[in-house]
């Protein structure tokens, strides 16, 4: 097995959509390569503070959705993943239990958080073990230790992490350094510059087998609780096991500070603009304007499907962008009841309407194209339920 | 002089409005601390590979306008910075000119780049020494080194790595390290991990007296030439020179991958539209309703100026964010007019028309207001010349 994986730096927003690449088409020859219990623990019992904000990053919302939420998804959708282990600070427990019942995370247990990261994640750890406090999970071959703010993590990349862990004991991602690493010396002047090639930055997730980071915390020092913050340094310290280190995606990126989440809401925003529906009725000439729609919002990159009905559309994906479409000026009664579909649904769009005027046909559909992708993109509640032209 | 500041942590968006404060408030009192000749060398050369994009990063336009001209500007307004040597790969040479003569850059002199950073760098230097192809410019006393791709620089912070400088030789910019940096076996297994608070980031400015980092390149090998990347580390090296470290803001952050794009334009945006400027022509109605609007829009945030008309708005200050307010439905050749002169300046919003019903007046002043902030915000092509109600 490899270790040092090439980077391949594509853009983050195109690493979204390659999910489910690993097991799954491995499980369609019958041969999944994970035949062991995998869990998660995720800490997230942080403040938040450098993101300058109140609330602490990982409940931060991202188009009304929590951050932890989407990092919660990303696991619960690796049908080889059990549990999930969210480890929250004791004033944050009623905030974690709303996002659970209201994005219906099923595989998700909450643990109360310790006074510092090494705690917290100790205290995540002990939710397998006969030790932990209250209804015990089933012990994991592999335990997968992530970062509730780093939402972006892909089945692929868990599947190497979670084979190289039960292989050889313990595995990290890393990247590579984007600044050289300097000490200082005391009196803060330049000690020397670290060899940028020789050192990685330590990122999310990392695999262990659970018996020995289980034990490695066991032999934790007070000083190791306080202070330490890496994990792959406990197993290698106290059970002696080097951790392999694969090379990870650049999306595996940290929200640490405000302008991360503006970040991280451009990657969601894009992620849940790659298709729209478009509701066409039975009447011939919508159905025949939808083929040019069709036409145009896929030159714009999206992936579109034309159905009669939204009933229809929603039943056949999970995509939410509808597009009703309409060659009679739209009687308000029709318009209400439109947008009382619209936001029946969870993550319903602002409803908007576009009157579209047939002369100059091509220049005015384009214009109709793009209007749509910018409001399926943008978002932006401010203009909801305006009546615009193409 | 304090060498480590405490990182205040303030939110990115906040900091790029605290301008100004150091050196010209000294000045003011008659004693501005910069009495020697500074000049920055900029070297934009890269690929900027790791963004995935085919533009190198520096020359990415964000709003319209391209990622290092935001760069060169931060400098430029600095009145104790004389010279901004840019140093750019021969294929991009034009490309640099047209920026410099579209956003009237005055104090920039371009220079061709190196294969690698250092001999970049090296070839920036050499502009104000007699070794220097072309016109020679005056050599400074101190030089500043940064990234073309690290936008939001202030000129408190230049001043303290100016004077720092000046005053030991050579001093750099730091930020606590985000990740645990880990060394690696060559067979990428973990070999140990760095003891975090010892250790930091070396970011962007630096600061030298050009004599020491003049002499540190002469002296430079081949090996450093072609490997390096850290320009204190020479000044260590070959001039016995330990550099101050001075913590600088986060906002110091270079534009590495495609998300930096988005968050860097965030922060513009952001700062463009703090303030707007509503015209009110001469009727007593809408200078009455622009009491309202103006107190509507300061209360989400922006400074807000109310005028009689464009010129007037145009020549007090640097905003270009123009709100014209109307009783009348507007004629078609009065919004073609008002169109024209908001094209006509160069960082020109797209306009919209709001028709605003006087009835149920609060209610509708507050989703005007909401949808000015945001159509001033967002600067979406997609809905110019749009006709909405508020």
């Amino acid at each position: 097995m490899e270790t040092h994986e090439t980077s391949s730096e594509r853009p983050v927003e195109r690493q979204l959509h390659v999910t489910n690449e690993g097991c799954l088409s491995e499980l369609t020859k019958g041969r999944c390569p994970v035949n062991f219990p995998v869990a998660v623990v995720l800490p997230a019992a942080g403040s938040g503070e450098r993101t300058g904000l109140s609330t602490p990053k990982q409940f931060c919302k991202i188009i009304g959705r929590p951050l932890i939420s989407y990092t919660i998804h990303a696991f619960e959708r690796v049908f080889w993943i059990d549990n999930v282990v969210v480890v929250v600070a004791k004033e944050s427990h009623d905030l974690m239990t709303d996002i659970i019942h209201k994005y219906n995370h099923t595989k998700v247990k909450i643990v109360e958080g310790g006074s510092t990261r090494h705690r917290s994640i100790f205290n995540g750890l002990l939710a397998f073990s006969e030790q932990g406090v209250g209804s015990k999970l089933q012990k994991p071959k592999v335990v997968i230790i992530h970062d509730a703010v780093r939402p972006f993590i892909e089945e692929d990349f868990l599947l190497k992490i979670t084979l190289a862990a039960n292989k050889q004991g313990a595995s990290g991602a890393v990247r590579p350094l984007v600044s050289t690493v300097v000490a200082a010396t005391a009196g803060g002047y330049l000690d020397h510059s670290l060899e940028r090639a020789r050192y990685k930055a330590s990122e999310m997730p990392q695999g262990f087998i659970y018996d020995i980071i289980y034990k490695a915390y066991q032999h934790c020092s007070e000083a190791e609780f306080e202070f330490g913050t890496e994990c792959l340094e406990l197993a290698r310290q106290h059970c002696g096991t080097s951790a392999v280190l694969i090379e990870g995606p650049s999306s595996l990126w940290k929200v640490t500070y405000q302008r991360d989440l503006t970040s991280a809401e451009a990657v969601i925003k894009e992620s849940v603009s790659q298709s729209a529906c478009i509701i066409t009725g039975e009447c011939a000439e919508t159905q025949n304007l939808s083929t040019w729609m069709k036409n145009g919002l896929m030159a714009e990159g999206m992936w579109v499907d034309a159905v009669p009905n939204i009933e229809q559309g929603m039943s056949r994906s999970t995509n939410r962008n509808f597009i009703k479409l309409s060659v009679n000026s739209p009687k308000s009664v029709e318009i209400g009841e439109f947008m009382k579909m619209c936001e029946e649904t969870k993550d319903g769009l602002y409803p908007f309407v576009i009157l579209w005027d047939s002369s100059e046909r091509e220049r005015r559909m384009n214009k109709l194209c793009q209007m749509t992708v910018a409001l399926i993109r943008d978002r932006n509640a401010a203009f909801s339920g305006q009546i615009l032209y193409a």
